[in-house]
C-alpha cells in the first residue's frame, strides 16, 4: 500500500470494519473487488479451521492427536493471515492495473509503452489469486486432514471452512482468467492457466470427497 | 443482543473490525462460528452484486435497464444488511443453546425442562440458517438476472458472487441440519429440513446454469 493510495481512503483490510469493507466493496471504487473477496472468505474458512482445533485443544478424547492440532492451529492461522495480506496485495496491483487501461495509445510508441505496462500489471494481477489458491488448497488439504481427530460437536464448521473455502477457490480461479485472457505473451498465459486449472481440480477432489463425508455425518 | 451479551464482548458484527471478528472466529469462545460466517460470506457476494450495478448504472450501453439496474442495487444493498443482522442473530440465538446443553438432568423434572429449553432454542437456533438460505435465494436470482445487462468490464464479479453464494448456502444448510437432528419434535424437524432441501436445491439450478455461463464468457 503506497502513501498515495492510503490517501484516497485505502488501507489494510484488517482494520477495516465490516461495515467499511462491505460499503468499499458496494461502491463504485476500483477496489476492493472480487479477488479481495474470495480472500475474505478464505479467510473466514481458515478461521473456522482454527476453531475447530481450539475446540479439540486439551480433550483426553483427541489426546493422541495434540501434536497435528498444534501443527493444524499454527498452519489454519498463518492461512488466515495469508488471505488478509492477500486481500490487501489484490488491491495495491490492481490499482496501477486500472490506470494502466486508461493510458493514451493513439501513436504507436504509446501503444507499445500502454501494451508494456498492462502486460506487467496483468503479470502482478494474475499471482495474487494464483497465491489466493495455493492457500486455499492447502487450507482444503488441512482441513480435510481433521476430520475423525477433532471435537465432533463441532464438525459441521470444517464442512462450512470446506465450503467456504471451495466458493473462494472458484472465485480466485475467475480472477486468474479475467487477467491471462488480455495477456500478449501467449506461453505466460498458458502456464498461468495449466496452474490455475491444476490448482481448481486438486481441491475439487478434496472438496467433492470430504464435503459429502461431513454432510452425510451430520443427518 | 442483550447488554449481558455485550458486557461479555459481544457487539455487532458490523461495527468489529475484519481481524477481530476472524480472531473470535478462529478463538475459543462459543460464537461467532459456521453460521455467522456464512452470513458474512453472503454479505460479501450481495455486496458484489451492488458493485456490479453501480458500475452499470449511468452507462448507455445498459440505460435500457436503467430501471432493473436501481431496483437490484437496492436489493443487493437490502440483503447485504440482512445478512449482517443474521449474523449477529446467529450469536444471539446460540447463547442460550449452548448454555441449555448445560442444563442439569438427573431427576425427571430436570430431564423435562432441560428438554423444553432445548426444544425451543433449536428451533430458534433452526430459524436463523434458514433465513439465510431464503435471502442466498433472492441474492441468486437477483445475480443471475443481472448477466448480459450488466458492464462486462465486471462480468466476473457476477461469477465470485454466486460462487460465494453457493459456498454459503451449502454451509447454511449444515446449520439448519445441526439443529434439525436434535430436535424431539419429529413434525417440527422435517418441515425445517424439507424448506432446507427445497432452497439448496433451487440455488443449485440457478448456480450450475449461470456460474458455467459466466466462466465460459470469461475464457
Amino acid at each position: 500500500m503506497t502513501d498515495d493510495q492510503r490517501k484516497n481512503g485505502y488501507g489494510m483490510i484488517r482494520e477495516q470494519t465490516i461495515e467499511k469493507y462491505c460499503g468499499d466493496l458496494y461502491s463504485r471504487l476500483p477496489a476492493p473487488g472480487g479477488g479481495g473477496a474470495a480472500a475474505v472468505a478464505g479467510a473466514l474458512a481458515a478461521c473456522l479451521g482454527g476453531m475447530v482445533e481450539n475446540f479439540t485443544l486439551g480433550k483426553k478424547k483427541y489426546a493422541e492427536y495434540e501434536e497435528e492440532t498444534v501443527k493444524a492451529l499454527a498452519e489454519t492461522a498463518r492461512i488466515r493471515d495469508s488471505f488478509l495480506r492477500l486481500a490487501d496485495r489484490d488491491e495495491e496491483v490492481f490499482l496501477p492495473l486500472s490506470k494502466a487501461y486508461g493510458l493514451p495509445h493513439e501513436t504507436e510508441e504509446e501503444q507499445a509503452e500502454k501494451d508494456r505496462i498492462m502486460e506487467a500489471c496483468l503479470k502482478d494481477a494474475c499471482e495474487v489469486p494464483l497465491e489466493i489458491m495455493r492457500e486455499l488448497l492447502a487450507l482444503s488439504e488441512c482441513l480435510s486432514a481433521m476430520i475423525g481427530k477433532t471435537n465432533r460437536m463441532v464438525l459441521s464448521d470444517i464442512g462450512v471452512a470446506l465450503a467456504l473455502a471451495h466458493g473462494a477457490m472458484e472465485s480466485a480461479a475467475l480472477n486468474v482468467r479475467i487477467n491471462t485472457r488480455s495477456m500478449k505473451d501467449a506461453e505466460a498465459a498458458t502456464e498461468r492457466n495449466e496452474e490455475c486449472e491444476r490448482l481448481l481440480s486438486e481441491e475439487a477432489k478434496i472438496y467433492g470427497t470430504f464435503f459429502p463425508e461431513v454432510r452425510e455425518a451430520l443427518k
